[in-house]
C-alpha cells in the first residue's frame, strides 16, 4: 500500500478553510478516485504546537500506478478546487506504508 | 484523537536504517508508551519520488496529555535510540485527526 500525503505548510499570512477541506474537497477526491482509493485521512495542525503544516490529507492506494490511474483524469478539477479553501501551495510526499494501522 | 508525526528530512549524505526503525525503535516506543498509545504507523519515502522525508513515524494517542504522560518519562531512552538508526534530526508535527481511517 502507498500513501500520498498532501501537506499545506503553515505559513504566516495564509488561510485554510478546514471545514471546506473536510466536507467538500476530500469527498470530491474520494469520489473521483473511486476504486483506486482505499481510504483517506485528514489532519489539522494543532495551533498550540506551532505546526509545520496547517493541514495534511493522506490518500491510501494499492500502488503508485493505481493512484495515477485514479487521479490523472481528474487532476485539473481537483487542483482547481484548491483556491476554494486555501492560498497555500501544498507539498507532496509519496511513501510506502511499512506499518499500517493494526 | 491526536497524531504525533516524527518526520526525518531526506537530506543528501545522511543515512536511515529502515529495518532497525521498524523492528526495534518503533516497538520500543510502543512498549514505553503503553496504554497512552492507541497505535502507530510507519512510512518509508518512495525513492523514485524524491521524497521530502526519508521516513515518518506516526503515534496516535487519545490526547496531547496522554502522549506527554506516556512519552515524558522515557524521553531520554527513546531519543537516545535515534543514533542507532539515523543521523537525521527529525521534525515533529502534532495534529488533530479530523478524519481517521474508516
Amino acid at each position: 500500500m502507498i500513501k500520498v500525503s498532501v501537506m499545506y505548510p503553515n505559513t504566516p499570512g495564509t488561510h485554510f478553510n478546514h471545514d471546506y477541506y473536510r466536507d467538500k474537497h476530500m469527498p470530491l477526491v474520494k469520489s473521483r478516485l473511486g476504486k483506486h482509493l482505499l481510504y483517506y485521512t485528514v489532519d489539522k495542525g494543532l495551533a498550540g504546537a506551532e505546526p509545520l503544516y496547517a493541514a495534511c490529507g493522506h490518500l491510501f492506494c494499492p500502488s503508485v500506478e493505481a493512484f495515477q490511474a485514479g487521479f490523472g483524469p481528474h487532476t485539473k478539477e481537483i487542483m482547481g478546487d484548491i483556491p476554494n479553501y486555501t492560498d497555500i501551495a501544498p507539498v507532496i510526499q509519496i511513501s510506502e506504508v511499512v506499518v499500517a494501522k493494526p
